[in-house]
């Protein structure tokens, strides 16, 4: 399989499983109303799972781009193919997104809340405060690209090499035990976008498509999943570097 | 074991914890009662886990006529067996069901809804809208074949080629993480079918058992999961044989 | 360590473990309390994986005199040995269900209802009805010993043939999963004991401590969560007989 | 990675993930809030997997004081290394701590009972009883330290022998499992310290910070969760030798 539509694939299941939670979780009659946020946290950790299983043999599994980045900043993955990376994941989060919507259609039309019709596409704070929400993503992104260069050191590209660089199949179940644990400890504030993909592809599908009731895409927030991140993996990156060099 | 023994005891084991914990959760006066979706999920998943293991090594545990359908079409499986399998399939679910209603009778009696004492039998759907509730289970169905292929890629076939093709004993934990994320994500809109025996096995025991109180086996909706379950696998299986050949 | 020690040893830890999420959901104060039966059966399967793991290399792991039966009659483990394992696994059950008692006493004093008093140690069912909970428990031990004959076909005996028959350290996850879904879809009619060291051997500890406001240990129904599991493992040990071979 | 520095990143995670989770659960208008035991026992289980993946191949992975005590009493681990470990472990502790505050600080704000407000940083009992409380801090660490001794049998001391004997990252899922497992069925009156570099960094960061109606640091009680470890792992390291020579 070729390695964007790996990505590409591999991104939309997340979301698709991802989002999927959150719209089972907030919208209105269905089977796990109000499950929770562990049910939301177990979920996405395992959308991680399963598009690192299906897209690792074949582009590694970045799933975001942010992972690409700190790869490329830290790990020496080829910047070439830094920017078509980027683009398979956006465009397999707005998939994966617009399947959330086609599947869960009457529950979205049940709802009144244009907040709790949001809540499956993109994240929004807690508490609104751009400096905290910031900081917030800062961290959370942080933690999740630290770590995976631990696990890689382990389980990269042990395919004869052949295997671009990347969480691999072998990464499957820590990443998504990390993945895990980050919305537990570190989604309470912003909801862990941790990947601007995953906040930016849903929230295009949210202003695109036609839903009744719909509210705001917030696009005034937007700008923190995608910024957060990107500063959070940078020093994640230089910090092992710093570390380990 | 015979591989139709397998299959039978594979998918009844599954189908009495399965559909065990829906009594449990549901039902009035048991000690899991009210315990929420991510129970039924939760046990779900491991129930799949148990039958995988069981039958695994002797079948290749399809538990499942999609399972059996989509390796027949994507992967190969031997198309002579297909019915025998789907038979033995059906007849597990069908005990498994029975034993169900068996160990949980007192509090089958002790619960008057209708609705609840069908809901550990047979799926039904949270919002009635056959377009909809079609739709939910070709995506659900879909994506536990399209996901199941990339896991045997790696794990099926192992025993020196001997054992049949199917989701192995190798392929249980990440079987089981699949349909877990299936059932939370997917799960909120008809209840995750995806798998006839699954719920034409039960919806068949329910509708022969002397229940006090019984309501409607709802053979009005008995199509859905089924023929959603073979349009998803089908698509998964021609998605997979395109993008893989 | 001795085999028997290590019996003793696997047993307490589980009990301890085991009974101690159920004294921290149940009682009065707790920072567990009401946290539902996914906590209790969450950790009673990782009661016995601890359980396992400690006494898997030296004993093999039985934990259970059903276990010990069951591998009797299906898998040829030495008769001579049954009686001392068996004793050491009720002496191990005291002892872990004693320092439950000692651990959670301010909460069991600060409870009033003798029966949610009592529940930390054996098990009773939801809805009484012997004859309903002798199936329970025959169901939920068929289950469990049936399933454990599976696992037991890879993991049993590896350490060169030196290791007694068991569950063994490398079943520890498996098993503990097994546990976990016997819990959670099987368990809610009569709390699934499918031990009877797990249950006499805390009833006995019930009947014998200075407990302020204890109610009665119940001793109606003791036997139950014995003959229950003895006519379960038989069962199982007999079918699998009967299957392969 | 130095040995020092790995012990302060693998334990800064660990507090940050760790007491995050409490943050999320018991701050308000957090996305996890009122999540339940249930989501701060499965958070603190991940929380330790990930110090230990991190830590565990250039340290040994022992994030806790009492971890290395045990481990140079019963497992000879070297004497001279043991006071920089601890250094390291209750530095990383007051890092990580310092980070959930700076995370979480819009949602401290907003929560006005001193009491929640510090239930992120050090541990307090349920029912305040010095010698009942010590005791289950004896208790628990007992079972982690006791326990920790059967998994490094298999675990420790893989690379080459130039590892440093500790948890080491093959036994990052059974400690996790085990501390998950501690949490459910041991955290229920005193909340599990286990760690005395756990409890006491955050306690030193509450007494440090200026956050807005910050209660008492309890110092009243710090004694606790460092004297009941620190017996505890002595009896566990005493029974283990004692058994095992």
């Amino acid at each position: 399989m070729n390695i964007y539509l790996a990505e590409f694939i591999g991104t939309a299941l997340m979301i698709l499983l991802g989002n999927g939670v959150v719209a089972n979780v907030v919208l209105k009659g269905t089977k796990g109303n109000n499950g929770g946020w562990i049910s939301i946290t177990t979920a996405w950790a395992l959308a991680v799972f399963v598009g690192v299983v299906v897209a690792g043999p074949y582009s590694g599994a970045h799933l975001n781009p942010i992972v690409t980045l700190g790869l490329a900043i830290g790990k020496g993955f080829n910047w070439e193919l830094v920017p078509f990376y980027m683009l398979a994941q956006l465009a397999g989060a707005m998939t994966g997104s617009f399947l959330v919507w086609v599947m869960y259609k009457d529950h979205f039309d049940a709802t009144e809340d244009p907040g709790l019709k949001a809540a499956p596409f993109a994240t929004a704070p807690a508490i609104r405060n751009k400096a905290s929400n910031l900081v917030s993503e800062i961290i959370g992104t942080f933690v999740l690209i630290f770590v995976i260069f631990y696990f890689t050191d382990a389980s990269m590209g042990t395919k004869e090499n052949t295997t671009p660089i990347g969480l691999g199949s072998l990464g499957a179940i820590p990443v998504a035990f990390l993945v895990w644990v980050i919305g537990l400890a570190l989604g309470g504030t912003t909801g862990y976008a941790i990947n601007p993909a995953r906040d930016l592809g849903p929230r295009i599908i949210h202003a695109l498509i036609p839903m009744k009731g719909k509210g705001s895409s917030d696009w005034d927030y937007a700008w923190i999943p995608i910024i957060g991140p990107i500063a959070g993996a940078t020093l994640a990156a230089v910090a092992y570097l710093f570390m380990h060099k």
